[in-house]
């Protein structure tokens, strides 16, 4: 093997280089920042350097494309990288390099002397692939438009050829699809820029509230896969004609989606038989990266759109967290994060760069209002705050007069209750006679049966009592002693303490509106980490949308879902005795 | 950048290797012969080497996988490589490492220590791709059959999984697709061994004889195109059943399919408008190589199988040149060759390794037999040789009564007329009572007038005379006079001359039958290369049978199309002038 001295300029650096490497080779390996507009298949042109041979032979190339075969100075130009900011979730610059890309080309006629093939003329780098439909419709397509074309890219791929010049028609959608809400980013792949944002329930719930009762309903008969798949898809046609419409675009104009969700979502979003996820031992059918044609999933986008599914970590961890552990950017993290999803499922993730581990508890539901006697969801009209102290006071979504109690509620609640001596230790709530804490006799008229359950009535509402009952303190220590347990078993796991934790991330809605305090109060969260806490909003659908405008976002994720070790904590020596240990308070 | 040092056993071969490269770019890269036979994607776990690493531990690894990040010494196993013979055409043994290929595995249960997903558990390899359709079947079909499955890939893709070991079921057709004859090749894949051949003839022909008329049909109506890719589709559809029959397969047990073929007959075959090649410039829509699903133009074989269009050098140099140059080897060729195929256009290739030209001309359909009274291809009942000398004999194909004279029949034909003063320099037939020649005068009674033009009568066949007429010769000299001035301007852009041309290969049937002498003697091919002109069969139908075996063998004439250069005889200046000077003798 031959070597050759590479000397790149302005800054003189100097690097070894094994023959046959193309500068573009060279520039990633070594840490060169430099745009590859099309990705570096050699058909944009717009890489180019000047290299200077060592004989003083001056020249332009790509460096894409050029091969090192001597010693050579490359002379870089000037560039500015484009930068989209995003305005949900985690807001984080990225140079906009989108899974699909646009070429515009204005090309020369054929003549005697310039006789390449069709294909050749507008894709002269070779080993570029494309569809026999692309090749069968590009005669007429390049002569009825004067031979200027846009060609659509995706990876190595032209996906298709477009009469003229298009590269303003270039949408993307990213997709956060959870179990109860499906959220929808419309993005201007050209700027990277956030053009609305679409939401709606997942109409699975009809069949099933959780992912459990889903995955049954889709194993029991042939048509249950079928309707659970062609319910969310028509919710996601619904979402993107709306989005459209809302940014006075057509649902052609959008190439690429990225859909991240839990496992069980991604598998009926693809119509593969979820089946196997809801028995032992949990195995997905697939968690690699898939990517499918829109219209093979009856996906209503450009025909030639492309659907980019994000990879999952195991059974119950799926590609939402990726997202999350991508926006997150925990692969770049130089101290121990701690990441928690609570949504319908309580997805954990502990790690630094290199090294983490994943768990999944079936925690959610209570901070979700599910199973909560007045439990709802931080919508309006929902209790988010209870302060029960000297001054007894609470804060309702929207300032109308409460309907319910979401889950930052209710944790604020069951913490002040315990600290006012109302709730004890183990989670009993105390009838009013029983109460022996000065603060909490104040409260002791707010104490009452109601269904012959012991309730705290919070507030009154317009329609009835606003309370949390003897039963929902015991749903709620299951779910946070779920969640306490997860941490630390993965904490041993990771033959770390509660101390080398630098950072706590709450991801989703819950996460945003919840009180450190409280939550470590409870037990939620290890005392120690109060400080640490951050809320970081919608981090899958940041992540999905980071991945649509970038490249190389989706290939972190793609390897921080290779990276992140799965802990199946049913399979835990020591879960249950540590799960016993958390309930109480 | 780093680099180490790779030892190699047992012959101690070091090797400076850049960091993170995989032993099988080391082996590729140092000429290091070593089989990955799934094609080095890391699935099939049979390239396996052992390591031994500087601090003497000694480990297993794929070769296909590791990457040398320290000084290494790699020990290979003793392995003896398959081999398969090619039957038709030029033989040549090649590496069975074929387009599409099998792996069985028998696969551990999953567990809860062992839970990967269903596809990592057959693919543990990352980015190896598939469609959505093999992961909605996987779960099913690994479960169905114990977990013993079979995977088919082709390049780094699982196109199909398979229950249990069906490795026994992999079979491939080659075809070679004449614009009058069709013939197909069954190998058996696993082996590489010819199976059976079939052939019929081009049901196009009903639409036109020619490129040109079938161009004009399918260009002139909406549905003409769908007609002549509906008549190839399904001649072919035929075939491959009569194939299967005959090997006792049935056609699903085919997984790929090779067709090297002219440009028009390759678009027709992928249903690519063929309107352009026919006028100025000449442009063909693709030349590069095409790779679809069989299913997606209708091709019935297994429904996973893939079909591969050879690719193209022009408009009027296709795949099936491109076939021909592989079967002869052009790009191993240390000394200039000359590689003429005439089918219904004859194609020139000249060169050797690294620098070929290439052109074609209409001059084939005179010797098939096309525009001559009494022309038939090479078939029972056609004269094959004549000899009008002191003797006056002629083969017929068959040994039957002649039926019509074959192309190499009509060379030797106008030779002999020639050298027995018969025909003129021009070419003109003379007259009984014109000839001055004592050879010629002995046979002056067979000079007759047929419908009113001068004819030579060879011979008296079972249902009339088989002769030539002096418009038989004219086309002859056009056809001749074609091909000679195409060599000649092959040799000016090559900046050689004749003498520099090592051997001369004639592909196609026409050039096995063909006496050397004749060939020379009518200015077909220069005279002082006689002793060099070899026949080689059809050299287009081993061209896409190497190529079906063997990947390597495809990409060879991948490479090859792209560096062949294409001439334009039409627009070269000295085209015209050359070739009045070759229609005479």
């Amino acid at each position: 093997m031959d070597f050759f001295n590479v000397t790149i300029l302005p800054d003189s650096v100097q690097i070894k280089v094994p023959a046959d490497f193309t500068l573009k080779q060279v520039f990633n390996e070594n840490g060169i920042n430099f745009e590859f507009p099309c990705g570096g298949l050699g058909v944009c042109k717009r890489c180019k350097v000047t290299i200077i041979r060592s004989d003083g032979q001056v020249q332009e190339a790509l460096a894409c494309q050029y091969r090192v075969k001597e010693d050579v100075t490359v002379k870089l130009p000037h560039k500015e990288a484009k930068h989209a900011i995003l305005s949900e979730g985690i807001e984080r610059h990225v140079a906009v390099d989108t899974l699909v890309k646009k070429v515009y080309f204005e090309l020369p006629h054929p003549t005697l002397s310039d006789n390449r093939d069709d294909w050749k003329r507008v894709i002269e780098q070779q080993g570029i692939k494309t569809s026999l439909k692309v090749l069968q419709d590009l005669p007429e397509k390049l002569r009825e438009s004067d031979f200027k074309v846009t060609a659509v890219i995706e990876a190595d791929r032209v996906i298709s050829i477009e009469s003229r010049d298009t590269t303003h028609k270039l949408l993307g959608m990213a997709f956060d699809i959870g179990t109860t809400t499906i959220a929808g980013y419309l993005v201007d792949l050209k700027s990277g820029k956030d053009l609305c944002r679409v939401s709606t329930l997942n109409p699975q719930t009809r069949f099933g509230a959780d992912v459990i009762s889903r995955i049954s309903y889709a194993s029991e008969s042939a048509e249950g896969l079928d309707k659970l798949h062609g319910a969310v898809i028509n919710e996601i046609n619904n979402l993107i004609q709306e989005a459209a419409k809302q940014a006075n675009h057509s649902p052609l104009d959008v190439y690429a989606i990225t859909f991240a969700g839990n496992t069980t979502m991604h598998h009926l979003l693809l119509k593969i038989p979820p089946k196997y996820l809801a028995r032992a031992p949990y195995v997905p059918v697939v968690t690699a990266p898939v990517v499918v044609d829109a219209a093979e999933i009856n996906i209503r986008i450009n025909p030639e759109g492309k659907v980019f599914a994000f990879p999952n970590i195991a059974g119950f961890v799926g590609g939402d967290t990726v997202a999350a552990a991508l926006a997150a950017e925990l692969d770049k993290a130089d101290k121990l994060k701690l990441l928690i999803d609570i949504g319908t499922n309580g997805e954990i993730v502990l790690g630094s760069k290199g090294k983490y581990l994943a768990c999944s508890t079936a925690a959610g539901p209570a901070f979700e209002g599910v199973q909560i006697s007045c439990g709802m969801r931080g919508a309006s009209g929902a209790i988010d705050h209870v302060s029960i102290g000297e001054e007894y006071e609470y804060t309702v979504i929207g300032n109308t007069s409460p309907r319910g109690i979401a889950g930052s509620g209710l944790v604020d609640a069951v913490a002040e209750l315990f600290k006012a001596g109302i709730v004890d230790e183990k989670g009993r709530l105390l009838k009013a006679e029983e109460i022996k804490d000065p603060i909490g006799k104040q409260y002791k008229d707010k104490i009452t049966s109601i269904n012959g359950i012991t309730a705290f009535v919070i507030a009154e509402g317009s329609s009835g009592p606003v309370y949390i009952n003897q039963k929902d303190i015991r749903e709620f220590q299951l779910a946070k002693g779920a969640i306490a347990a997860g941490i630390e078993v993965l904490l041993k796991e990771y033959g770390a303490e509660t101390k080398d934790i630098d950072e706590v991330f709450l991801a989703g809605a819950f996460g945003n509106y919840l009180r450190p305090e409280s939550a470590c109060d409870v037990g939620l969260i290890p005392k120690e980490l109060k400080d640490r806490i951050k809320g970081i909003g919608n981090a899958a659908g940041a992540g999905a949308k980071l991945a649509l405008i970038s490249q190389k976002e989706y290939e972190r994720a793609v390897a921080l879902s290779r990276e992140i070790k799965y802990i199946e904590l049913s399979a835990h020596p020591d879960f249950n005795s540590i799960f016993l240990n958390k309930v109480g308070f």
